[in-house]
């Protein structure tokens, strides 16, 4: 029914906008544990959307060593106690959203907060995120509606981050042994730590607030859309794909499924409810399958 | 029909009867590259069997530097070459078999010949492989005549072997974000290479030709079992667990997806064609989801 649509949209909506908690970490970390707090709210097997989670979490511990070796390898000078503690502490919101409707684009972002304290007692932190979109057609007017959303909640702090984070969220959701991108991206950043923690939290709340004007339009445009047997088959195609990518390359899976302690339903959450994996299929050239494989190897710009 | 079915059993038995090629690598390995030589069969969407796939394959390359880290974590001492070269040549054959009914369980094995080439020109090789099941419920006397199987033809060149590639097994297909193994095990060995390369090829032929009678009396048994929407719901799940450990846990997986140019459609055949995720899906106690779950939670002793 429709009112109960609304009331789906409106409950995801609510979730949605609550962002972030001001992010502070004023609980001192348990030693040798990891303390999570956190609420989920899934819905599953709804009348529009197959699966659609929204996950607030807080995480205060201590960083195993593998993943204190992946942050250090893309940076982070790190210094660890003697016995090699690293206590952190991390709290974000994430959501993945999978409708049914083979014309209504998988969605997801996640906006978080990170600090680690060193040996010496001072503290790293900073923010990271995103917001990217997988469709399993191409709709051009669509890919532009959403892009030119995130563009301009960028622009308004910055011209210089949304070529940059769009940029950085194609190469980041690159699946390398498909030479594909699983969807064709929006906005990723990681590592962001000035000019200001004030600053930073100002920009990550305006991103978050950008998801529900950038994606509900579209859910609303083609939740009723007519589709084929052979469509909702690619599509469960390409989920195979989203959950290839979530489970090989996926920092925040990886950092959780490492952590010990940490929430499993949670982490695993953004998977799809159903994904299908067939031997060499391969769409015929100037199929619409064709069509949105060749957009994923190949990013392109959809504003300028 | 039954011809037909038995037409695809005996062709799937002839695949997997015809064993790894002989295990010396005589073709020198191109440079900076890798070939990839080899035969995949796959069976989709048939009347017993959802996917079934074999694949022999023969790889020469050079060994990424991702590859060769992961080798020296598990204990090698791998000399390169001053430019990092680790020239390498591999050899196997795997399958995996997921069925339509529930009540007939996944069946995979790999047996494989590994060889490096140090900097100084020699050479270290090993073979490794193993033979498991994956039932969605559990049938205590196929897993007794699965094991039984597999420890008759151990028992016959080792009495030491079958505990050891036993527990082995349970160890390897551990999937530690859910504290569950993938399956009720079978045997699982890596870096056998003594007493001689005769005596473990040997050895390694012999497990292959065991594939056949430890699994397939299970399929004719079981292959015409009723069984109801709700059972094949829980296999579904089941077969997301199996995804979860191939592309998180599995050494064969991550090696081929970080051995550029190797062929992924291969690498990716093991994966089902339809799985599923559940936010939060508990069985009931005391239920049959339960108790195959305790049994993937406590590995048995099946056979003594």
């Amino acid at each position: 029914s429709k009112s109960k649509k609304k009331e789906t949209l409106l409950t995801l909506q609510g979730s949605i906008c609550s962002a972030p908690p001001r992010p502070f970490c004023r609980d001192p970390a348990p030693p040798r544990s990891v303390a999570e707090r956190g609420i989920s709210c899934v819905l599953q097997d709804g009348e529009v959307f197959e699966k659609a989670g929204v996950n607030v979490s807080v995480v205060f511990g201590q960083l195993s060593e593998e993943a204190a070796r992946q942050m250090r390898s893309r940076g982070k000078v790190l210094k660890a106690t003697e016995d090699g503690k690293l206590p952190f502490c991390a709290m974000g919101v994430s959501s993945v959203i999978h409708p049914k409707n083979p014309h209504v684009p998988t969605m997801h972002f996640n906006y978080r907060y990170f600090e680690i304290e060193e040996a010496d007692g001072t503290k790293q932190w900073w923010f990271g995120g995103g917001t990217d979109l997988t469709p399993t057609y191409l709709n051009e007017e669509d890919a532009v509606h959403f892009h030119k959303t995130l563009k301009e909640v960028c622009d308004k702090h910055d011209l210089k981050l949304y070529p940059k984070y769009k940029k950085w969220c194609d190469d980041y959701f690159y699946i390398k042994h498909r030479d594909e991108r699983r969807g064709i991206g929006g906005i990723f950043f990681d590592d962001m730590d000035s000019p200001s923690k004030e600053e930073v939290f100002q920009f990550v709340q305006s991103c978050a607030k950008a998801v529900v004007p950038s994606y509900v339009p579209i859910v609303k445009k083609h939740c009723h859309d007519s589709y084929t047997p052979e469509e909702k088959l690619w599509q469960q195609l390409r989920r195979g794909r989203y959950v290839e990518f979530n489970l090989v390359y996926d920092r925040g899976t990886k950092f959780g499924l490492l952590t010990p302690g940490s929430r499993i339903e949670s982490i695993l959450m953004s998977l799809p409810l159903t994904a299908r994996w067939e031997y060499m299929n391969t769409p015929p050239e100037s199929s619409k399958e064709a069509e949105i494989l060749e957009v994923l190897r190949n990013p392109k710009d959809w504003v300028h």
